[in-house]
């Protein structure tokens, strides 16, 4: 608990990174790796050694100037800070192709998150299972919310229906909201939210790619 | 092209926060508004409206102290900034349930970007057509990509493919790639990539979960 706390205040991008990192760290470990340097982290993600290393200080580990940082103690390192003790429960909200995607992807990566119910408006996907993860009716959600103690929602609903179905999450008691729709939602200060849409991603890498294209042009 | 020039140095955050601006813009016309404050643009999008006014003020717009933002001229002005005046056209690689909520999600929504192509190893989905997009045998990726003159690339194939399939774009000639797989890939500097990992955001979501339920504990 202690832990936890002390690590509180550690930025969000450097949250972020640390995720990434294990990732990275466990396809190295995959690979027969034991040691790895600053360096060859900053090169798999795109960023420099000095940040690599501001993070690893940050949770206070560091590596020898020899062999670098040990990937075993690294990953669970990371572990400690970033996953919970107890399991972390997540249910789907539209079971379309996005939703089929994250359920495909997810279930089984990652043993402190689990994905243990999705929810459908369709009568021809309630009752179903999908890859281990049952689908029930949205008028069940704060029923099947509290039953498995789920703590966080991620929306694949139409854009259009994405207010109404964090207002939903947020009445059953839902602490963490992923939106994967285009449309903002708001929310209470004690829920955490994340937005990600793709067509801003998409936007900007095609600003970039435009810019390209004109410099060549000159 | 002056005015793409001029623009050639806006912040990549404010890049993203332009295409945000833009649909947050939209849904307010949509409803009958024709003006708007920052205060209520930073609401929707969860930032300070010091941010919007820096953003706008970058773009070289500014309001009227009484009405706000005129919606439809910044719709304009965004579009003018952040879209080609040529078409930009978009391949996506892997036709699994990812690909297709993208191809469901995407096509016809902005008259500037358009996905033109799948490719796929699956014998099944090659020469199929879903949502207007034909899906073609990977073998033939540099074929397609000339004839289309397709310039971005959003890589949605299972994880280990992921670094084949950036190869294959960047050597068809591909200036921008989308990595929507958990492994990171290496461009060269003349490509534009972006990755975005759903593992690492729901770990971060669930990480501030974690801390807020240990809180309520004590």
């Amino acid at each position: 608990m202690d832990a936890i706390h002390a690590f509180e205040h550690l930025p969000h991008k450097t949250i972020e990174r640390l995720s990434q990192y294990r990732r990275a760290l466990l396809i190295c470990l995959e690979e027969g790796k034991s040691h790895i340097f600053s360096h060859e982290i900053a090169r798999i993600q795109h960023i420099t050694p000095v940040q690599v290393r501001r993070d690893l200080m940050l949770i206070g580990y560091s590596g020898t100037l020899r062999k670098g940082y040990n990937i075993e103690q690294l990953i669970e390192l990371i572990g400690e800070i970033i996953d919970s003790e107890e399991m972390i429960k997540v249910a789907v909200m539209g079971l379309g192709d996005l939703g089929h995607a994250i359920l495909n992807y997810f279930n089984g990566k990652r043993s402190k998150l689990s994905i243990v119910a999705g929810f459908d408006v369709n009568p021809k996907k309630i009752g179903t299972v999908f890859n281990g993860v049952p689908c029930y009716p949205v008028e069940q959600i704060q029923e099947i919310i509290n039953r498995e103690n789920i703590s966080i929602g991620i929306i694949t609903v139409p854009a259009k229906q994405a207010p109404v179905t964090a207002g939903r999450l947020i009445k059953a008691g839902i602490k963490g909201i992923l939106n994967y729709t285009p449309t903002p939602i708001q929310v209470p200060e004690d829920v955490y939210l994340e937005e990600y849409d793709m067509i801003t991603t998409l936007e900007k890498l095609a600003f970039y790619v435009k810019l390209a294209n004109d410099k060549n042009k000159l």
